[in-house]
């Protein structure tokens, strides 16, 4: 056991404050890893203040993790001391299920360990990102390409994977039109992510606040929600939409603007039931979807493809002790485009 | 213009009476239909009753038409005089759009015309199957193979084609499992047509009364969805759900039944708007969807896979007279499984 420093929420909907956590020992396929840099995702702040349900407390948050090795269990193969590596949303899962076999770790039906607010296969809860040090088996590891700089790299993580997945599954690229809809945290990455994949990408935000961003992040084209207009002028144009927001929506007014069998995915999670009329999707042969982070591999695969094409997180650093302005920050929208904790300030 | 007797409703929600229209003269591409049997489909209850939106009075209800052509335009080339024939859910479409070139003709973007309760291309409003006879371009009929008998054909041009057009699409066949919901007119179809396709097929019904149909029409195994066990028993099992009931399912319940990246596709419509936690479909990548009839090559092929198969509706052949009454057993689930008109009573 290792006592490292931390940023715990003590209780539900407490502030984040200081503290110290103990993290295991480094087991024969472990890497003990050095953390540099910690994004701060929105859903942090859904389990802090249990709006997805009962959470474990103390709770460290953060599952968009970069660091470097510092130390290697005797059986780890994949990585050596030094190694620029990440760590996203898991940290393990039942590896035998047909998902695991299949690289779909994210849907493991034996159930996968989450990065914190979950519970190890040692019985004891497991603790984030916002920390100085993690220990992770390393198969829930990833290399960070020498291309990345770490800070930029941390939302990858989670914001990176979980748009990259589903624009991949629903084969995003040349000649398909995809909108993203929101231009946060996850909003920003899909529109790289869609743009370097070869798509033709529109943004469909509430206002035209943040359109030039848009237009430099890759967006094509960038329309405002609360005009009706849009929707009359962009109605059956998409092939794919992609929601990474996470309040409720007019469902029935976006699968308008999908083209025949087209795909509304959600990525974003309100925390309220939606109302459908199903009308919306029979006609058209249109579909409602959602989708989790990504796998293991897939993971590795976005960091690599990220590498490729120059991509990372527009990010905004902040010390460790700036995390709770940062919290009211992320509600009001006001970050352009992730706050990411340097670890050094912990 | 020909006069031919019909059964219409004189306005929403009236008992239906025998009555005379006037059908078209036969065009160049026509063809005169000399109607044998009118399949009664529940949507002919709902528009009748405008429980879908305002509707057309007087409506002469009707889109599971079988007969024989009795007289032919002279740029007809498909068809000749005496020739088995079926006409479905549309007559016409804008012939130019992208799925009408596609043999989507359902989905076409330009507004295809609905057999009844619809408006032509020549400005007048469209009437169904329950009457004598019907003109309509062959470009929208098909041809009842000499296998199918046509009473037994008439309810496949709209129950067939609704339930075979989304087991193709989501490709059920040989290693798949395949549920259907509701063993009503659609549900006896998809149930015969899955099993055909080589697919494992589960009934989900409200009880296990219809249990002996059920596996008499094809399905491996049926169960009651007012026994809570049937979704812990069944929970992760299904690739593909195919819901044909119109009432508003518990759709989270549904949705733990499918595995990773299934789809719950809905072809029953509920008239009111149903609720959904998107938490439902982001966890095992799932797909809730829907799906409208088929398009006119995909009719011609099911009714070709039908008569290969030995496939026709189980049906109960009644009077013109019957109608109304019909009409209640159909809403009380009184049908094994669906009601075809003898024309020659109208």
């Amino acid at each position: 056991m290792t006592s490292v420093a931390a940023y715990a929420a003590p209780a539900a909907k407490a502030p984040l404050e200081r503290t110290t956590i103990e993290r295991r020992a480094v087991g024969e396929h472990d890497v003990l890893i050095d953390i540099k840099y910690a994004g701060i995702c929105h859903s942090d702040i859904h389990q802090v203040r249990e709006g997805w349900g009962e959470a474990i407390f103390p709770m460290v948050p953060g599952h968009e993790i970069a660091g470097v090795v510092c130390k290697a269990g005797p059986g780890v193969t994949r990585f050596a001391v030094g190694d620029r590596v990440g760590v996203g949303c898991m940290v393990d899962s039942c590896r035998e299920c047909d998902n695991c076999r299949a690289g779909l770790e994210q849907y493991c039906t034996g159930g996968n360990v989450m990065t914190y607010n979950g519970v190890g296969k040692d019985g004891r809860p497991t603790y984030g990102g916002y920390s100085e040090k993690i220990v992770v088996d390393e198969n829930f590891v990833v290399r960070v390409p020498d291309g990345l700089a770490l800070d930029e790299a941390a939302p990858l993580l989670c914001a990176g994977i979980t748009t990259y997945s589903p624009l991949r599954h629903w084969q995003a690229g040349p000649g398909k039109k995809v909108a993203v809809v929101g231009l946060g945290g996850l909003g920003h990455m899909a529109v790289k992510l869609a743009h370097a994949l070869g798509a033709e990408v529109t943004v469909l935000s509430q206002s035209l606040r943040k359109k030039d961003d848009g237009l430099r992040l890759g967006a094509d084209h960038y329309h405002a929600t609360s005009d009706p207009e849009t929707f009359r002028a962009l109605a059956g144009r998409f092939d794919l939409i992609v929601s990474t927001v996470s309040a409720p929506l007019d469902f029935g007014a976006y699968l308008s603007l999908l083209r025949t069998d087209g795909a509304l995915v959600n990525v974003g999670a309100p925390e309220e039931p939606v109302s459908l009329n199903l009308f919306s999707v029979i006609g058209g042969r249109k579909t409602l979807a959602g989708s989790s982070i990504g796998g293991i591999r897939e993971t590795q695969e976005m960091l690599d493809f990220c590498a490729a094409h120059g991509i990372g997180a527009d990010i905004e650093v902040i010390r460790a002790d700036q995390v709770n302005e940062a919290y009211e920050r992320v509600l009001a929208s006001d970050v352009r485009y992730r706050f990411v904790i340097d670890a050094a300030t912990i």
